[in-house]
């Protein structure tokens, strides 16, 4: 990500607080030993006729790609651990609503940081959980349980010691 | 308005650019001579729980009002020619997708300075219009239309010298 003048990330700030989603989910990979990505994105959704808005500004970022949906919006995804949190931090100072996602976000990065560690996967995706709350997202997705499940079934969950 | 530093100023336009909406609209007044008048608004839309980033917001600019409305969302709302021109006047340098919107508001603006005029009230009432396809607007809101048809009916409609 190039460096940004402090007063468009300002700008950046307040369109991500009015317009952008951050997400972290917890999505099922077949072929993952613990069956299970932790996925963050950041998305901005406009009508088609405001594409070169979103053109512009994944120029500024230059992160994440955009694509035409077949609702009549297109849609500027920025997808991946390290790209979203990039961004997060960079526009972090500015940000007011979204202040929660950012925490919560540094938090599970935080967990998922080095080496792969499954307890820390888990609770991270403990954490993921709270993200459904913070978007009010009644989109089924994936939880904690689900991830636990699978590793029981599997006899992966690491034993209490 | 009070004064408010460059980098707020920015945040806001980005914020209005993804959240707001900014609206000239013919509002139909039976006690007006010409049996219209021309409202212009600013509205800031949130669920309920972010009450407090809007209040936020209405202690910066120190204009207009808040209302909870019925379907659990909370309503940040401007309404008036010269308190709207005065917060777009101020974030205009960093507002992009709402630029637009703001061009035509100056032209509004500019017809309806000064006294009363019939013809440019009339004129202004053609500029409003390009703000329901500006906004996408699907309500049914007077058109110019409608207030040419009533001054006509009205015996008001000026003669073309």
């Amino acid at each position: 990500m190039p460096k940004i003048p402090e007063k468009i990330k300002a700008y950046l700030a307040g369109f991500l607080d009015g317009d952008g989603c951050i997400m972290y989910q917890l999505v099922r990979r077949k072929d993952y030993r613990y069956g299970f990505q932790i996925r963050a994105s950041i998305v901005f959704y406009q009508k088609i006729k405001n594409a070169q808005h979103l053109k512009r500004l994944k120029n500024l970022l230059k992160l994440g790609y955009i694509r035409d949906r077949k609702d009549g919006m297109i849609e500027y995804t920025i997808v991946g651990l390290d790209p979203v949190m990039e961004i997060l931090e960079s526009l972090k100072p500015y940000v007011v609503l979204k202040k929660e996602h950012i925490k919560l976000a540094e938090r599970i990065n935080a967990l998922l940081k080095g080496k792969f560690d499954l307890r820390r996967f888990i609770k991270a995706s403990e954490l993921v959980d709270r993200f459904q709350i913070l978007n009010y997202s009644k989109k089924r997705t994936n939880t904690s349980k689900e991830l636990k499940n699978y590793l029981k079934k599997h006899k992966l969950y690491p034993r209490n010691d």
